[in-house]
């Protein structure tokens, strides 16, 4: 397929600047780009890479003042991330091909589960007793979803996702290969002899609309009641997210990030990758937890971000770890105010 | 089902404080629950909903005292949550239906594989030559069990789970989906060029009776010998357990942490989430390793607490990440003792 | 299978000392062998128990100087960790039996994939339409493989790896079980009502030749382009590789370990288990990061060891922990050194 930079510029009702007739014929990142490669700059660390790109077109926020002359045309938008997502998205539309339909034959449904005639159940896949599957659900291949679940409309299931049991998942639910959603929650009473019992995790997860849910994550269903994770949450890969945690509508959280039992996570959160929660504890809305930090207690005030691990305010952290690398240089000034304070008190004396 | 409260309390041989006719048809966290609802507080962090609660029926500590009235029943007990474990344990055996037995038709059993007749194999799961299968085994559908594997009575395997050849393990296990037990491990030697030489992984993985591994966890088989999980651990999910690594029994380990080559962790320790150990080193029984610690040498006393990374004595931790809240202080700190040193000494000249 | 001393000398071209004759008849630990246990030392601190060992034979460093009797037989060779992984591999070639070919009759194979006959095709496996199998390739079973994936000769895939439309595997690569390449990076677009839209990712991921990549890791396809994992590079379990990302030729990434978005790590690197990398920096060839260290800046020297998170020099680092412990101290020795002053400036006075 081949655009001049003039269609392209109609689709995303942006402004051409340069050669209107410029062809593109593929997507490219500007620092990987070929002379028909359509770009786009949205990120300042890559600015440099707009004077020296072989790209044909690259697409630029309105408000981008050049510090050079640039071969390419450019696409004026108000926001070039935005009109990009836009153009990859047409891009999928058109060549993902027909959503498969039908059941394969080497698949297994349980008799008396229920699978819209819309829906595709790759082969290996396991559909238990009682499952409800909607309409245009796909179900690629060694899936397993277990008794009573239900999963809504347009939900896709990649290779090897697992749902236990009285499990719910919503529309437009995206889930990535390798993810487990509902085993047991981590839950054991301890007995006298320093042995565990197993306590039972009778609960189940509800999954909202329109999340998506990386590789390889874990959430586990809740001891009583439900694991809940809130519309149009977005998580990332590897992720652990234990028995009756909640998350709330539109937070984001990135790869093997943890939260331990219990937590309540806000709305409009984002959770950096590697961090970890303690149970137990609440976050309010907006809430941002930088990569790595461990954090121990409750946020109640909006939108605040935070830092280490304990976590505490994002800026006094930044402050307090500047200092850090200089502690064997402040313990060397320590030492000398001490010999001259002696040296004064000597003299003093 | 319903039960009344004298009922409940019969089976906990607890005493009831209230109306002994109050009807419980639910299981709930105590901050959840709704007029039919059986509760527990264990908790202090949960104490206050003690005294909002809709719930019909609250089991409770015998020791506990009220500092408020109360609509609830109350059932005490010397421990709560011990007796409510006890009480989901018995609704999780009458409601959770006939254990399944058999062979399911799309599964593969090699011909040499030796299945007991009461273990269920179901589809897609995948018995490799040599393997042994113990009584009452539950192996669910798309698993892999390797050639060589003995698995021993009552052990459940949730879908997706993975054995490499020659493992064993116990009776009464329970290992989630997506877990991965007996991969090689990860051994390379450097070559002059650069370039690595794989060291083949000719060991295997032991896991004793009543253990419990959760949802994708890893544990390398042993270069040599075995990778050993000793009776009664609890292992969380997404762990890495890397080659000739051993665990002792009752310990636990908390979801995403990771214990690298040939470590020896000792009975009854406790391992926070997302902590690592490095590789050769071992931890006394009742280690206690706070959440994303990072421990680089051996603990030869038992029961002792570290936290940090590197990890060092738990209490003076919390010490010193008290002060390096306020390192920006101490440095100010410094800087005014510095300049008034100063003046002293020009002014004793 | 028994040897001799000699025997085992004669293919190591190394020298016996102490008797030719010691019978061997399995590998073994250091510090688990038994009477006719191959053993070797490579690491100093199991130095010890070579004076107490009960194994007949011994691999050591030509270079090593006893300081106390031995019992056991040597066999000095130049690098005995290089040797004895050569016996390791001569061991594992010998008993590992028969490569397997073919299709297993309940695997799945789209019509219009093309599998070399001598690859085996294990039950349950799915090819997808346009797949390219090579030779000899070992694909087990749970194995999932996209539409137009193309797997070089000589591949393992284990059971339930999953890899998504349009990627390329090379030659002799390992990908061990629960490994999914290819799932969607995590991209999204922030909407005005704080809401999200996908960013499609059209890109995939490439795998050179030699690679190996451990059990449920997870490599995020590409925005647009690829995601890259150079010749030779060996990655552990549990990692996470994001989208566009590059790893270099031969670098090791320890287990639990994430790299984010656009992140390119040099050759010969050697990065730590549960390290993070922030997105869009770059790593110059042979960096060194500790384990748990959070990566913030492209580091442009080559060979530089860092530590921390945020990490800095490794050195410095550690010299910044050991003041961090006595930082209670240190809080005190300035109260001190306050009270001092005033003391002094009271009495100048």
């Amino acid at each position: 397929m081949q655009f001049t930079a003039s269609q392209v510029a109609q689709l995303l009702q942006g402004t051409v600047e340069g050669n209107p007739e410029a062809i593109v014929s593929t997507f490219s990142k500007i620092e990987e780009a070929g002379p028909q490669s359509l770009c786009f700059i949205a990120n300042p660390k890559y600015e440099q890479y707009l004077y020296e790109t072989a790209a044909a077109v690259v697409v630029i926020n309105s408000d981008y003042t050049l510090t050079a002359p640039v071969t390419a045309t450019l696409i004026r938008v108000p926001n070039a991330y935005a009109a990009f997502a836009q153009l990859l998205q047409l891009y999928d539309e058109i060549t993902k091909g027909q959503r498969k339909q039908g059941r394969e034959a080497q698949s297994f449904v349980a008799e008396n589960a229920t699978v819209d005639e819309t829906a595709y159940i790759g082969a290996f896949a396991y559909i238990s007793e009682n499952a409800v599957i909607g309409k245009n659900v796909q179900i690629y291949p060694n899936c397993f979803v277990g008794s009573n679940v239900h999963i809504a409309d347009n939900t896709i299931l990649y290779p090897s996702v697992t749902i236990y049991k009285d499990c719910r998942v919503g529309e437009r639910v995206i889930i990535h290969s390798g993810t487990v959603i509902g085993a047991d929650g981590f839950g054991f009473a301890p007995k006298a002899d320093g042995s565990y019992d197993k306590i039972p995790q009778i609960g189940n997860v509800v999954i909202e609309d329109d999340v998506e849910i990386g590789a390889n994550t874990c959430i586990d269903r809740a001891t009583m009641g439900s694991t809940l994770i809130r519309k149009g949450a977005k998580l990332d890969n590897l992720l652990q997210i234990a028995h009756n945690v909640e998350i709330g509508s539109s937070t984001v959280i990135a790869a093997q990030a943890g939260i331990s039992g219990s937590t309540k996570v806000g709305d409009r959160c984002l959770i950096g990758g590697q961090a970890g929660l303690v149970g137990h504890i609440q976050l309010a809305n907006g809430t941002k937890i930088n990569a790595q930090s461990g954090v121990s207690k409750s946020i109640s005030k909006e939108d605040i971000a935070i830092s280490g691990s304990p976590a505490f305010d994002y800026k006094s952290e930044m402050k307090s770890q500047i200092v850090f690398r200089n502690l064997p240089d402040m313990l060397d000034r320590i030492k000398s105010l001490e010999a001259k304070i002696q040296a004064l008190e000597q003299k003093n004396d």
